[in-house]
């Protein structure tokens, strides 16, 4: 059984904390230190039993996760980078992962075989280690982005660790991973907000937003997320991002004709393809 | 206190029939016709004590309520026009005001001052006598839209029966009213059918659907609505409904040079004020 002696959760937030919990619970973790920018927090996070001690940096830790958000990762990565063990492995949980592998590749250099980027693609709505929960990912899936430098060894150890975290672990290239995240979250995202948006900057806004009901909420529930972590998101996916928002705007086009010679049938075709589709995903059908 | 001796339900499904049962236990009706297409779901509604008989016709009722598709309406208000007598009530439930007064005045000519029009924003997703509660109308907003030829009592008369199903009961000009749901309620439904049908287009729909988590899930639940109904809202209201996609398209066009640039403070800008407006809505400020 794989086991970690020393971790270090960098940022225990919601996820890093969930992450700490979990390998507590599932037993194969020893002592964990907490690294991060409020002092409240980490205070909490050690009362709450997610982390053993607090330090300053992660000097002989066997396992490093990188939980912040994904603008820190730059000067995060940098500072661990002198003080690593060569035994050592650092992951992540950042939302893309291009940018990521980047910044990893600029700050650890030579060491960068160490680095093993993974993106769970769990909740983030709550956030603080106030929310962290040692079930969080449970029957979540966990994307690795293997880097050609790294070890069987390595991703086997990130692998094993976010099973025993009650994952489903799958693998892909860091640019299919954010090819495929800009279609399925990140574009949703923004056409949330881009809706709320809209109608809030209207002169009748307070009586739209009086009629506003049960299916908005849903719809755009997602644009309260946090604003500075998807800005983050947006701009380093840009380019994926900007081709699903043009695809999207293409498919908006393609059925403005419909609407308007009023085509009854064409509208009905789409809306009950789209709601048997979405029914075969519920169901579970498709995977 | 108002009551109503005799009722017809033309359409006994999760509306018509809850309206029946709201009225039964406010103890504002007397004995309640349900109509139908579908002698399967007449029965039940009677084995549920929603309605207490079943009849071809509503030719004594004292209160009509058509709460058919809207695309049957023409047809229904044809049918009653014959029977309805001086003293009774017509109102509705349709989802789209404009063309359901064009089709009552139509239909009923020199007794449209008996058709009031209303419009009660309740969840749709479930279907049928089956689904019908007594509480479904509790704290939600129905919206009436009064014809100049309506006299001040038929208002208050339907007023005063949604009132006592516990809604809250406001009035509009059947414009004002297509206008505002083709922005929170026809627009939501319709991107969200959009995104999902592009998705499920796609070579590798088996692999985006498999990585879709709850924000996805959340944002397409409108999705999975019922094609035919939205078919109809969206063919009756489509120039309301054009209008607002091509501000929605427009918006998207603003939106698309900040993420070209990577203008991170202004997309966090518009994220932040968007999600801001989102919680002052939900914490019912905005009404």
């Amino acid at each position: 059984m794989m086991r970690f002696d020393r971790v270090a959760v960098i940022g225990v937030g919601l996820i890093g904390g969930s992450f700490a919990l979990a390998l507590k619970a599932a037993g194969i973790c020893g002592h964990v230190v907490g690294i991060g920018r409020s002092a409240a927090n980490l205070q909490l996070a050690k009362e709450k039993g997610i982390i053993d001690s607090i330090a300053a940096e992660a000097s002989d830790a066997d396992l490093l996760l990188v939980a912040t958000p994904v603008a820190q990762f730059p000067q995060v990565l940098a500072s661990i980078a002198p003080r690593l063990k060569p035994s050592a492995i650092v992951t992540d949980v950042g939302s893309t992962k291009r940018d990521v592998v980047a910044a990893a590749r600029a700050a650890l250099r030579g060491r960068i075989s160490q680095f093993v980027p993974a993106h769970p693609i769990a909740g983030a709505e709550k956030s603080g280690a106030a929310a962290a929960s040692a079930d969080l990912f449970r029957g979540k899936r966990v994307v690795l982005t293997p880097l050609q430098e790294n070890s069987a060894a390595s991703l086997q150890a990130i692998e094993a660790a976010w099973t025993a975290c009650g994952a489903r672990v799958s693998r892909m290239s860091p640019e299919e991973h954010d090819a495929v995240f800009a279609a399925v979250s990140h574009l949703p995202h923004l056409l949330a907000y881009a809706l709320v948006h809209e109608i809030a900057g209207r002169s009748n806004s307070a009586q739209l937003f009086g009629y506003a009901a049960g299916g908005f909420r849903d719809f755009t529930r997602i644009a309260s997320s946090h604003p500075e972590m998807w800005r983050d998101i947006c701009v380093a996916n840009r380019e994926p991002l900007l081709a699903e928002l043009d695809r999207y705007a293409g498919k908006l086009r393609a059925l403005r004709p419909l609407l308007e010679r009023g085509d009854g049938a064409a509208l009905e075709t789409l809306f009950a393809e789209a709601r048997a589709a979405r029914e075969r995903w519920l169901s579970g059908e498709v995977e």
